[in-house]
């Protein structure tokens, strides 16, 4: 399926809510919840969000569109949440989140962006030449992964719990 | 982590809504979208998820509570979802969905399960011994596995879009 900007924007718009009604006043258990060492939880996840909406997608999105001679883009810090998200509860960063992700939307509908800007091309600092259209499909794609990882890491909790049932829930094991 | 009442509740209290804001209001491309042949689409996911409302997780629990010389469960219908969700549309299954579920929940609060019946068992037609304890985390496991692939399901339609950030994009291959 090709990148359509109303399409991705109808799932960009949802993603706050999203995981508002996930994760929002559930325990700790959950929130808390890794996959294993060295992998998040579902109160990480919502900080690495964060720190996109605030240095990849947007800021990204304007180089490409500025078209200056360097357009070449800050490489992604994936661990800045760990730094960023101390002493926030995570009520404050699905606020957070949700705040920035709506600044974000009114930039990009500013945009009016038609299908030759989307054809603008920036440079990725590992994969070289990207168009601006691969990087709005990215921001829909990173989204909906970290939904499933957030529901996923949540799942494995109940690894040993559901029993037999184990072998029906692939997703236990994934 | 154990199975705790009231923590697997909180998940399932939250899934219709989490799915509502998911899937209301989206495209088509969205919400009949699939990983290929043999495989669901958000659309069949929800109905699959009604069926399980009526006939898998209440009345096996009842079966189990009951404790009758017969505990044996009737095997779910993995298929019911195509005859029974015709000619609705996804909206009206999410409202079916919300309904059922806030009636089960309901139900089951007023078992007042103790640590006693949660260990109570019925019979599995595949598995044969469960307890009650693990059908009720198997409902809970089966809600989070599903969310996550209504997302997997909606990103792999990206998997092209995204050009070389497929390869930052492990949900695109799983």
């Amino acid at each position: 399926m090709e990148f359509d900007l109303t399409q991705g924007v109808q799932v960009l718009t949802r993603t706050p809510g999203t995981l508002r009604s996930v994760l929002a006043g559930l325990d700790a258990v959950w929130t808390d919840a890794t996959e294993g060492p060295e992998t998040w939880s579902p109160y990480v996840i919502v900080g690495h969000l964060i720190h996109g909406e605030r240095t990849d997608w947007i800021p990204r999105a304007q180089i490409i569109l500025a078209q200056g001679p360097n357009r070449r883009f800050t490489p992604y810090d994936r661990f800045a949440q760990f730094r960023d998200s101390q002493g926030k509860s995570l009520g404050d960063l699905i606020d957070e989140f949700e705040r920035l992700r709506a600044d974000n939307l009114k930039a990009l509908a500013g945009w009016r962006l038609t299908g030759a800007k989307l054809a603008l091309q920036g440079e990725h600092p590992e994969f070289g030449t990207v168009t601006l259209r691969q990087l709005l499909a990215t921001w829909v794609a990173h989204d909906l992964g970290h939904i499933a990882q957030t529901a996923r890491v949540m799942a494995k909790q109940y690894r040993e719990a559901v029993g037999p049932w184990r072998a029906y829930l692939p997703i236990l094991d994934r």
